[in-house]
Formats: structure tokens, sequence, C-alpha cells
């Protein structure tokens, strides 16, 4: 473990590094700070073991760096420094600045990092970063990408990363109008999804539309006015899931470009279904095909 | 539209009947009181419509009434009292009573009712409820159970009402260690989904499992260390899904005690699925055989 000598240990909870821990929480000082936070062990594990590049500085306190000692192993094999710190620290690391409240989970209960903080590189917003993450893709053989549209709600953003990771998908993509998949809540809902599989945001969707079809993928949208119904329709090997708006869905125009359209099966009364429950009927649709098929 | 000439109107956000609507956002005032509060058009929409014997009363501003004219003519059949009431008056009735503080929706936004609001009656808590529920279903052809059990977040209490409706189900059951279904945190998720096919709360575990059986309806559990996979499995015609706490699943001896086990398969780095996710995995792909054999 790399305990850098030429810092002073954090013994204040209103120092000014854990202020600056603590201002992560808005897009602001994210962007400013190029920096974003990720909270709990399982979490900081992920960050650790498939993006250690990214990883800046961890947190620990004595409890979970001896619960976890795989944490300041893996830290120490990224060069990433660890500093010990007391739980009071810690949760001060994630109070909002603005109301001196503490982090809320989606159900208002009080979030705890469970002793694990780290501080990550914040990836650039270039929109040409999802045109690359595409041409990344393997040119041939089956693939499936999720691609969020207007998808606000920052739970949502976590738990539809987790989700497409959970199915196997190759990337996800977000346009410029979603939550930030970097801000605290969604991170917290991704559970570590969030290092596992490439997350792009930022791209426009007419771009990505494009693109997509140039790298031989068909868009898909659901719509409950399509003709064809997920379960019996033909789903292309290299498929790209589009979802949108939790109340709007996705608009016309995109509607529209997308060259597949499906509608999800609903039998009872339900008039609809929620972004996420859509996207996991089409993610895992998707994957049950392929395992039948392989 | 029944005005009761007897009641004067609502005039001050701090009249009592407004804080006894605003009290039941508590469960002992719901339980006090006997009353749930239903939110938003399309919620008392379906109470109204599908449920009208549960509806004591309905508030309605202007604007949602000219908005939504089919609600004062469903109460009007169903011999409900239909009241008009001010924005303001509305949005005291959500208002918190211990905090001061409006409604939030999981996202942290304030929740407007969209000028709908409803009393309903709470169905009585009786365990003997959900064996009553059971006896009362078909005792041949195919069929679904959604058991929640230890599940505590009201929003996915609310949202896995709204997905097994979705995807067809016959009955939800709710173990008594559930969050309630009628806080208005789960009845919001539901979106109307709680009055459209019958949702028990309060059994015992050991007491559903022992129906069920007894009615010839499978019960089956998700578990990552089950042997069959879920889209490879035999699964039953008549088949109750069981899942369990959002953070530690479901406990052994439940696991132990369900006939038929399953594992989702998992095709990324992601450990686990939320508790939704994986309800919609196991509602869906079990509508989706209904409609292959169909």
């Amino acid at each position: 473990m790399s305990e850098r000598p030429d810092q002073p240990p954090i013994t204040s909870p209103r120092s000014e590094r854990v202020k600056k821990v603590a201002a992560l929480t808005g897009r602001s000082a994210r962007r400013r700070q190029e920096r974003f936070r990720v909270e709990g062990p399982l979490a900081v594990h992920s960050l650790l073991e498939h993006r250690p590049e990214l990883a800046r500085e961890v947190f620990l306190t004595e409890r979970a760096a001896s619960d976890h000692p795989e944490l300041a192993q893996l830290a120490c094999a990224a060069g990433t420094p660890v500093r010990r710190v007391d739980e009071q620290i810690l949760r001060a690391m994630l109070r909002d600045q603005s109301t001196g409240a503490e982090s809320t989970s989606a159900d208002g209960a009080s979030v705890t990092p469970q002793g694990a903080v780290a501080v990550a590189a914040l990836p650039a917003e270039d929109p040409a970063r999802a045109t690359e993450a595409v041409r990344a893709l393997p040119t041939s053989g089956p693939l499936t990408v999720l691609v969020l549209h207007e998808v606000r709600d920052p739970g949502n953003v976590g738990t539809l990363i987790r989700t497409a990771d959970a199915s196997g998908a190759d990337l996800v993509l977000l346009t410029r109008t979603c939550a930030d998949p970097y801000s605290p809540k969604a991170v917290r809902a991704a559970v570590g999804s969030l290092f596992h599989l490439p997350v792009i945001a930022g791209a426009e969707i007419e771009d990505l539309l494009a693109e997509l079809s140039t790298a031989g993928i068909a868009a898909a949208a659901t719509s409950g006015y399509a003709a064809e119904e997920l379960f019996t329709a033909e789903l292309p090997d290299r498929l790209a899931w589009i979802l949108g708006n939790e109340a709007r869905g996705l608009d016309e125009k995109t509607l529209a470009a997308a060259p597949l359209a499906v509608r999800i099966p609903l039998a009872g009364r339900a008039e609809s279904l929620n972004v996420h429950t859509a996207a996991t009927v089409c993610l895992f649709e998707t994957l049950r095909r392929r395992r039948a098929s392989a």
C-alpha cells in the first residue's frame, strides 16, 4: 500500500480535501475537478480491478480495510494511494454541501459508504468518444448495445447500466440529454457495472444512429404501437436497443429513424412499463436468444 | 357528480380534513383511519374503474376535472363524492406532517398529484385473506402468482406490482415483513396496477407456501446457486415466483422450502440483479412461454 508521506492525515471533516470530495455530488464540481466519486467496497473494487487507470485515491476506514484486504492490494497494484480515515470523515465526504444533508438513496434512506470511497478521473465529455467506441466494437459476430436517450433520472441511468452489464451487453451509449452516469446516485445504482463495460455519455442521437448503421448494428426501438412483438420478432445478431425518456418514451423522430421497432407484449391492464422494466425485457430476451442459438 | 350539500367547501390548507388526508402518508394513520391515499389521474382512474367499492372520496382541481372528465363520471357511477379543490389544497394533502416537506419521488423530485387525489378504504390486514385469495384462483389451467417476501422498499413493492400486472400475473402476495403496498410511495410506483389484480399483504411465508402447494401451484425461487437456468428450465403451468429482500435475497429456509429454484443467467460481470430486475426477467419469460404454447 502506498501512503504518500508528503500528505498529512485527514483529521477534520471540515478540511479542504474532504470538502473537495463532497463537492463531487455536483456536476459542475465534477467537471471543474475532472473527478467523480465512487462509494462502497463493491464499486471501489470494480473500479480498481477493471478500470485501475481511472483510480486516483482510495479512502478506507480501519474496519473496511480489514474486512476487504483485497482493496488495498488492488490499489497498490494500480499505484493508487490509499488513506485511512475515520467513519466520520468518510460520511462528511458524502455530505451534500448545498444543504448539509447526508446523501440519500432512491428510497430516501441515508446512504453509508460502508467504509470505502474512491476518487476517479472523469472521462472527457467529447461526442467523438461515442463514435470511437462504436468503431472499436468487433466488426463481425453478435453484439448488443444499449442506447439511452433523454433518460433523466440518475438512479435509472445507473440501474440500466447494471442491467446492461448483467445481460452481457457490449456497450452503453448515453445521449447528451441523459442524466450524468458519473453522479453519485447513478454510480451507486450501477453497483460497479460502470467499470465492467464501456459506458460513453454526451453523444447526439442522430450521430449515434448513423454510426450504428455504418457498423452494421440495427437500432431497435420499443413502441406500444409497433406491429411486431418482441417475442416473435426476428432480432438481428448485431443489435442496439434504444430506450427513451421516463415519461414520454422516444420522440417521433428517433422512432422513425430506428430501422426496427418492436412492441413488448402487455398481458394485464398496465398501460406501460417503466424504462428500466422495458430495457430488462429486451436485453434478457436478446441474451436468451443468443444462448439458444449458441 | 354528487356534491354532498352537508359538507362545506375546503378553503384552508390547514383544515382538519386536509390534515387527515395528509396524515395517510403514515402507516399508523392509515390503520387508524382505515384509509389510504391515491394520487394522480391515472391511479385515481384505475381505482374508480376497477375497485370502485374501495373509493371513498375524490378531490379534483378545476383543471383536472376538465382535462379528465371521465373521473367525475366514474366517481358518479361508483357513488363516490367528488370535491373541487384548489391546487394549493391538493398539495397540502400530500405534505409530510412530521417534516412539513412535500412528497418526493424515488429520485427526490417533488411529487405533484396532477390535480387528482382519492381516499380509499384500506383492505383489512388479515393473514386469512392470502389463503382466501389463493383458494379463489381457478383450480386448473395456467396461472402466475408473484410472492414478495421481505421486500422493504415501498418504491420496489409498487414497481413490482406494476410489472406483475404488465406480465399478466393473476395475484400478488406480500408477506408481513414487506413494505406496505398502501403507502403513498408504493401506490405511486404501482401507477394504478394495485387496482388491476388482487394484491394481498400480511401473510406468513410458511402459510403461503403450504397454501400454494395445496392449490397445485409450484413455488419457484431464484438463486445464483441453482443448478437449473431460467431459460432452459421446465416451468410448470401453475407457478408462483418468490422474490426476496433487496440486500439479502431469500433466506435459506424459504429457499429450501420452495420446490423449484432457477438461476437467472448473468452474462457480464455484474454479480447480481436487483429484485425488480430479477422479477421482470422471470415474469416476462413466463409470459413468453405461455404465449408460445398458446
